[in-house]
């Protein structure tokens, strides 16, 4: 039974991510619905709620509860995992001075402002000086928050708790020792895609409602989610009970609408698995950022675009579209997974994504660290552009200034995009190893199985356990870049015949 | 210039303000696009953030400032309106202990879903316990925030400051006394009109359109505000740059959406008429529920239902609803015009609703007074309804059970409608005055010479003056029945031949 002390601390701890759920909800609004010239109260409305979660954070009251369920040391796990999750928390909020705080707000608002026009202009000097004041700030947080080894981690602690840049460092080098002959590979090899299929002409409403059959199957529940129309695709909402999955349409491009909801859907059916009766305390939340990407890259890839998955889906989709009554089972399934070297992110191929990350990941250290000067950032990204993916970014736009995150002040994310994919991987060899029959399932159509067991190992067990320990404890393995590349190596051989 | 303390009083006003249309965008969203098993914690974070707004207005910092910002006794009338006003919010609200308020927001929820029952299977006996307690709840708030002649005062205040029950029933005496031969003279007309025209089959989308056009040309802002689709039309919105209209369609009854979304763009158009400068704080908001009330009747039958309107109209009509071909302006006019004694208020035309409201307003003042006791309303209800209208209600879901108002809790509202009927009449009048071609105009369909001549004399103005003197200032007279009596026998005496 937890004590009374607990009952009360735990009802604040609600109260803090309760509010933080009314900015899920502002901000999904902002994104699908809201009127343009509503922007300027709805910035109002969010750095308000904003202000009441932390200032409920930080009150010393809550600093006293906190460290009295301390003093309790109950063993529960429950109750063990939310005063373990609130400490790291609060430890890392009540360093920074309110004034650091709006500081970086306000410039933050500025910075996107300006990074916006940079890109439409391909200006990187327009933005440079607002990515230095940015830098600066966060330097000051990570040295407020402290760190062993470098300021980087104390960054990248806010979104992959426990993760430190040598160990991501470490895993990124023997990944791209393997990548890299992959993708070379591939690029050579004697079979190629007929990439045309993909560009055939499908209607958005009929994707729209291709997409959603899709992500029905996926066991999504609608009755505690829905789907919207963005600028950029994006999975948000206030509790496991109100999922807000969010799409785009290209009539000419139906991957891109496909398996973009597919990837939503994952991270959906990730917030829906997160038990109720823990809402909005760290057992009823996701583990990180990297855990969440491995749940929609997995949907997305390990079954949107295995063979499998299309056995069963290609005569629906015919039937959907008819500009691809003629495609083969084969032609569709090689289109599909085309791999191309490309400049931009979001648009990469599964196979060349993660050295996307490793760019990204090498230069914000050396940013951070202070060993590389905003000036020389567009020069040492098309530098190692060329050295990691063989391109020369033609401009800025589509080189150094095409991702919103360093706009943001956001340092330290870009990585777990490729952790996920790696934790995906391995997660779904569990899966394979605990479901000896999965192939068959998604052939069949039947996505479920591999719905209940993602909710039996990793959703329904919040924060209880750290990313690193959750892949050991579902895969028996520490996290590694080996399933992932055997995933590759298996899939691509074949199709590619090299 | 005002003081600095006036400036720290005003952030503080604004805070509160802004916190509560955070409350206007997430019930918007309950009801337009929420997923149903959302509720519980859309409940939840309705209730933070009024208590966060609720917390900030009677922290007692905030009624130092107020007492500060009295002493300085500023006669610009900006700042004194905004003092004025925020003095009498927070005595009402200083006087609620928060267990009273917290009771009440328990009571109304389990209220509100015993009443949802009682109405589908129209057993008032399951609601009347809740309507007990409620009532009991609202008699101590109207004991706590204190009254001069009966209870029932105290809480009008809340919708219709400055009014008062005996005011409100002389008025509404006289209204009466005019409205009931009006009523029997119509029933008992020679000419009537072809209702079957009105429900010819109008597809959902074509109304839509049509509506939005319509919409668009009374000025309403679309990208300051949107329409979408709910069970129960509103307004809502966080701000005058994001207004909210809601419509519901019958493809077999399209006056409902037509007047609905017109109603609801009169409400709009008030909001998006106030000005920016003063958002969140009186001098931008609007002045009473009465005066919001006469803009959105204004729009929908002083205009909507007029002659000249039609003059415009018809001709898109006919073209947007093929099964209207045949219709000519007199037929159309005349049918939109129907006048028909009916149990419903939301259905009842412009000439019965008054006696809607006269009916609840007698029997609440009764309520809260303790003159009438809860097992005695429903067949209060139906006497007065036979006597007020001539008809019986076959049944209490189609007579005391058909609002959801005293669920909530919200006694005193009522009479709010029927004032901004007469309101509406009054200001209809003047701005004929003021604009001698007014109806010229609106037969060649330009509405934007209303629409600047309500936000001149109307919006702009904010809460400047309490709803009384603003009547007064742009109409010259008093608040009365006349304007309102000598529209309808100007408008159906000739329709109808008596």
């Amino acid at each position: 039974m937890p004590s009374q002390t607990y009952n009360e601390f735990i009802q604040r701890v609600k109260d803090i991510n309760l509010a933080a759920s009314i900015e899920g909800i502002l901000e999904w609004d902002q994104e699908t619905y809201m009127p343009e010239k509503g922007a300027e109260t709805r910035a109002a409305q969010l750095a308000l709620i904003a202000g009441v979660s932390h200032e409920k954070l930080i009150d010393p009251e809550f600093g006293h509860l906190l460290e009295k369920v301390e003093r309790e040391a109950d063993p529960d796990p429950l109750v063990a995992t939310n005063v373990r999750e609130l400490r790291r928390i609060y430890n890392r909020k009540v360093k920074l001075p309110t004034a650091l705080v709006q500081e970086i707000a306000r410039t933050i608002a500025l910075s996107k402002e300006a990074w916006t026009q940079a890109r439409r202009e391909s200006n990187f000097a327009h933005f440079a000086p607002h990515l230095e004041k940015l830098l600066d700030l966060k330097r000051q947080v990570a040295e407020r928050i402290g760190y062993k080894t470098e300021p980087y981690d104390a960054l990248m602690d806010e979104f992959e708790p426990g993760a430190r840049a040598a160990g991501v460092q470490s895993v990124f080098e023997g990944l791209k020792a393997d990548l890299v002959p992959l993708v070379q590979a591939i690029k050579t090899a004697p079979r190629q895609p007929k990439t045309a299929l993909l560009e055939r002409k499908c209607p958005q409403a009929a994707q729209a409602a291709f997409g959603r059959r899709v992500v029905e199957t996926m066991a999504f529940d609608f009755a505690a989610g829905r789907i919207d129309l963005t600028t950029h695709p994006f999975c948000s909402g206030a509790s496991p009970d109100d999922v807000r999955l969010t799409n785009r349409y290209d009539e000419h491009y139906l991957p891109m609408s496909l398996f973009g909801i597919m990837h939503e859907a994952g991270h959906g059916l990730y917030e829906q698995g997160l038990l109720v009766e823990h809402m909005h305390t760290p057992m009823g939340m996701s583990v990180s950022l990297g855990i969440h990407e491995s749940q929609s890259r997995m949907w997305e890839n390990l079954v949107g675009r295995s063979r499998a998955f299309w056995v069963n889906w290609l005569a629906p989709l015919k039937a959907a579209f008819p500009t691809l009554a003629d495609a083969t089972l084969d032609d569709w399934y090689f289109a599909i997974n085309t791999v191309r070297p490309s400049f931009i992110r979001v648009e990469a191929d599964e196979v060349t994504y993660n050295l996307h990350i490793m760019l990204r990941f090498d230069l914000e250290r050396q940013m951070i660290a202070g060993k590389l000067k905003i000036k020389d950032v567009p020069a040492a990204w098309n530098d190692t552009f060329r050295q990691f993916l063989g391109l020369t970014p033609p401009n800025d736009a589509e080189g150094c200034l095409q991702d919103i995150h360093w706009s943001m002040g956001i340092f330290g994310y870009f990585p777990t995009y490729a952790l996920g994919n790696l934790y995906a991987a391995q997660f779904f060899d569990a899966a394979r190893q605990a479901l000896p029959d999965l192939e068959a399932q998604i052939a069949r159509g039947e996505l479920h199985p591999l719905r209940e067991w993602l909710r039996e190992n990793i959703h329904r067990h919040g924060q209880r356990y750290r990313a690193t320990e959750l892949v050991e404890r579902v895969t028996g393995q520490p996290p590694s870049h080996r399933s992932f590349i055997e995933y590759l190596t298996r899939k691509y051989k074949p199709l590619y015949g090299f």
